[in-house]
């Protein structure tokens, strides 16, 4: 039983380590698509969107049999809990990366706003979170979940910028502003990206230390 | 054992309840602040979801010792497992209010848009679909939360609908951009409720049905 249980856990990490890796890839495809105007890597980002709700499903499925027939108790009950709610947000990081993708199929239809952005340097953040988050968990590594954190006010700060500088594009001339507000759009998806991705390194830290990072409450969980 | 049980399940259902209404009301709240112009309201939003993350908080530690302590299966698993998916969602929706209580505050310091806008028709929807959401898990009424979903759809028109009027409002007169992206953040955050509260019934019907709703792949859970 003990070992059969070992490595149910260890298909349900490797199942959600495939699904990280492709909500990682349909960030950064989409964006890709946004910023070189190809339609068609975003149509092929939204398809993709169906494997990570299939994995979404799969996960759910593989917990349920895993409580109910193993009634794992204590860390591996902690770290099960946790892979539910990393894998609720690996499905909305693909939600966004599908927000994103069909902003790109409006944006390549209309003419380029050829100012400088900030949303390559915060869609290279929120890939790198979300992939600190992942290999966080992977290795048990609430350090490395940890330098996500402070990233997710950098692209806070980024987010606000982009939209203050499209909200001056679109006041300097108001036929820019479909484009403004496709870019708007996708900043905003980043900055929900960067937001899921520390959502998930909290629950890292949350298995690892069995400690609620969340809201900034510090507080320890009961019983532990 | 099998009493205690039943009145942790109990309590469980009620302090989702409670956070349910606090969401709601949330919800309500934020979006009076935004066209009665009340800044006040806004503030108190953003107090208050102190309370909702709180909650958040004692829902999962619940969980935590009911499923460590008790072990429970088949019927009872899956309604736990739901009561951690909606507990997340409240939360989200939680962070949507707050989301627009922000551009609340920013609107009443703008002029105001005098245009018909289909917002409040939006808050009124999403409020329903979140309440009948509630109410089903309540009663465990799967009927109930069919009648959300094809509202979901009605809501994503309207949101559509608002940011395409908005857009023409900055068309014409580029000096309204600022007000009219306060209300297209609106707009956007009361779609994202809508499909929250989607979710939430999405949730109630696998418990009641054993089925998954969700992504409308219509598969039956192992098992079942």
């Amino acid at each position: 039983m003990e070992r059969h249980f070992f490595l149910e856990l260890q298909v349900l990490k490797d199942t959600l380590i495939k699904m990280g890796s492709l909500a990682e890839q349909a960030i950064a495809d989409s964006v890709r698509a946004v910023l070189e105007r190809r339609p068609e890597i975003a149509e092929s980002v939204i398809k993709g969107e169906e494997r990570i709700n299939a994995f979404e499903i799969e996960i759910d499925d593989a917990v349920v049999d895993l409580l109910a027939l193993q009634q794992p108790v204590a860390s591996d009950l902690r770290f099960i809990l946790a892979v539910i709610k990393i894998n609720n947000d690996l499905e909305r990081i693909g939600d966004h990366a599908v927000n994103i993708a069909e902003s790109a199929i409006a944006y390549a239809n209309r003419p380029e706003l050829t100012i400088h952005l900030d949303i390559p340097e915060m869609a290279k953040l929120a890939q790198e979170m979300l992939k600190a988050s992942i290999d966080g968990f992977i290795h048990n590594n609430p350090a490395l979940c940890r330098t996500v954190l402070p990233k997710d006010d950098v692209v806070d700060e980024l987010n606000k910028k982009t939209v203050y500088d499209l909200v001056q594009v679109i006041r300097s001339d108001s036929s820019s502003v479909d484009q403004a507000l496709d870019l708007i759009r996708v900043s905003r998806n980043l900055e929900r990206v960067a937001d899921l991705a520390t959502n998930i390194a909290e629950d890292v830290i949350f298995v690892a230390e069995a400690q609620v990072v969340k809201h900034h409450t510090g507080r320890r969980v009961t019983g532990s």
